[in-house]
């Protein structure tokens, strides 16, 4: 049985690279499952302990996740290394904890026409089966944790603006059907500091002792921004990618999500100890490059470098 | 006479556009004066009202500001908009006042290290120059504004950590010489979110009425997030270059100043009124880059558009 305090303790900041999933999402090539381990042990080798490692969806249309088995066995082989897969239908819920892994990530869309469209289901739904997943938990010999994002929170691609109101709600229905923590995604990146300080800050406090995961793109330049602003609302785990991968193909250019070196950047500027060497962070960009040399990895760290009161202070 | 209230309106952000100065400090090839006038009029147009046109110096050195006065006339030919004009010492100031402009920005260093290998002066001969200038100011006709912005007050190239206590000791003794506003700048990008605000935030305090005028660079990603912070530490005037203009020769591929677009997006997202159209801003940088086809242009607002709920919003 896992403990949610195991995979997101309550004295740090949990940062989670999200490049092997999202990162993947909509990359034509990618890297082989050699090459994923790599990153995977050199991102550990400076720190990173929480990993989303892929998606269970049929390997024929997403190539990329085929080797998700694997990749779950190369995090639960590092110590206090932590996986997470995600999971979009009931299918992929049975294989995900058939696979034992430990925490299974679900998604709500904030919006009805968001929810019709990427999962052709209604909001109340995904609801039930979000039910069904957390009763096939309960009756799981390892219990993973299954956590739920909340995609389009601040702003829907279809319909626009969404009210917070709404997201509070779906939120309070998936701790009702039993989620573990609920998070809420910038999906296409929408949000400024303001709006994800104040929603994020009502989420919190409904979570109570739950985690809150914060999922921020970069897509118009406020992704760190945001991040501080959910900081400051109390969440204490955020989402990021090396380099920021998991751009838009349909908005060339466009960073995808929050750049991980320069998340971690952050929450040190800010006191939160992550755990993580950055300048071993950035060194692991060579690995991505090297294994997807058509993508463009993005983050100021890489470039800049730390400032000088901070260069060589890094454990 | 200059009122303080006419250049920074106490009713809205002040954004204002230093690129023609900071961006300019170190490029290679610059635009003719003609390309920078129609830089002017195009963000004007915008909605843009505060611009540093340029710099006080020797022209043989700095041939990019050799059109000062021509650009100060173009400003001032705009009904509401407002030019600042950059002076390092007792030659420039005096040339700056009999110019005519509105307002003379003038520098200290935070640190004694970089007074000396900036300016070659003391920190102490650097406020006895800001003295002169203020007297000088008060026996002119115009009365222009006397601003200062307070260099590496975040982080030193030279020093490292730079101790707040004496940055706020420094915007005291500028106040007591006689400036109309004191700013803050992290010349090198060394900033994050949390120093940026407490910083801030005890400037403002001592400032009262006076402006405090937020001066960030991009370099390691946290421009935007550092700006929130200093709007939330009660700033109401900031400085950007359009496509973060001004990126530093010896960090190729980091950004300079904030990105001037993201960060009218940013005050917008916030619910600060600019006063500025970011469609019709983003439209200025084809003037920009094809008048300095070798500069990177930045910028997340620029590739992706505004959110679909914004999108035609603006005015």
């Amino acid at each position: 049985m896992t403990a949610v305090g195991d995979i997101y303790p309550q004295d740090r900041v949990t940062l989670r690279e999200v490049g092997l999933r999202d990162g993947l999402q909509l990359v034509k090539s990618f890297p082989s499952t050699e090459a994923k381990r790599q990153w995977i042990k050199a991102e550990y080798a400076a720190g990173v302990r929480n990993f989303e490692v892929g998606s269970f969806l049929p390997a024929a249309k997403f190539p990329q996740f085929a080797d998700v088995l694997e990749m779950i066995a190369t995090v639960d082989a590092l110590p206090g290394a932590h996986p997470v897969a995600l999971v979009l239908n009931m299918r992929g819920a049975q294989n995900a904890l058939a696979s034992g892994v430990a925490e299974l990530s679900c998604v709500l869309s904030a919006t009805e026409a968001h929810s019709q469209a990427n999962a052709h289901r209604s909001r109340d739904v995904a609801i039930e089966d979000l039910r069904q997943i957390c009763a096939l938990r309960d009756a799981s010999a390892h219990r993973p944790l299954v956590s739920v994002g909340i995609s389009m929170a601040f702003g829907c691609s279809l319909d626009g603006a969404v009210d917070p109101d709404e997201v509070v709600r779906l939120a309070e229905r998936a701790f009702e059907a039993g989620a573990d923590s609920v998070g809420l995604a910038d999906t296409v990146g929408f949000a400024g500091p303001k709006q994800v300080h104040d929603l994020t800050a009502r989420v919190v406090r409904l979570a109570g002792a739950a985690p809150v995961l914060v999922h921020l793109h970069d897509t118009r330049g406020m992704g760190i921004a945001n991040a501080a602003a959910a900081l400051d609302a109390g969440t204490r785990a955020l989402d990021g990618s090396l380099g920021g991968l998991g751009g838009c193909p349909f908005a060339p250019g466009a960073t995808g999500n929050v750049v991980f070196e320069d998340l971690v950047f952050l929450c040190e500027s800010k006191g939160f100890a992550t755990g993580i060497d950055i300048d071993r962070l950035v060194a692991v960009r060579a690995i991505v490059q090297a294994a997807m040399p058509d993508e463009t990895l993005y983050g100021a760290l890489a470039r800049a470098g730390l400032p000088r009161r901070l260069a060589g202070a890094a454990a």
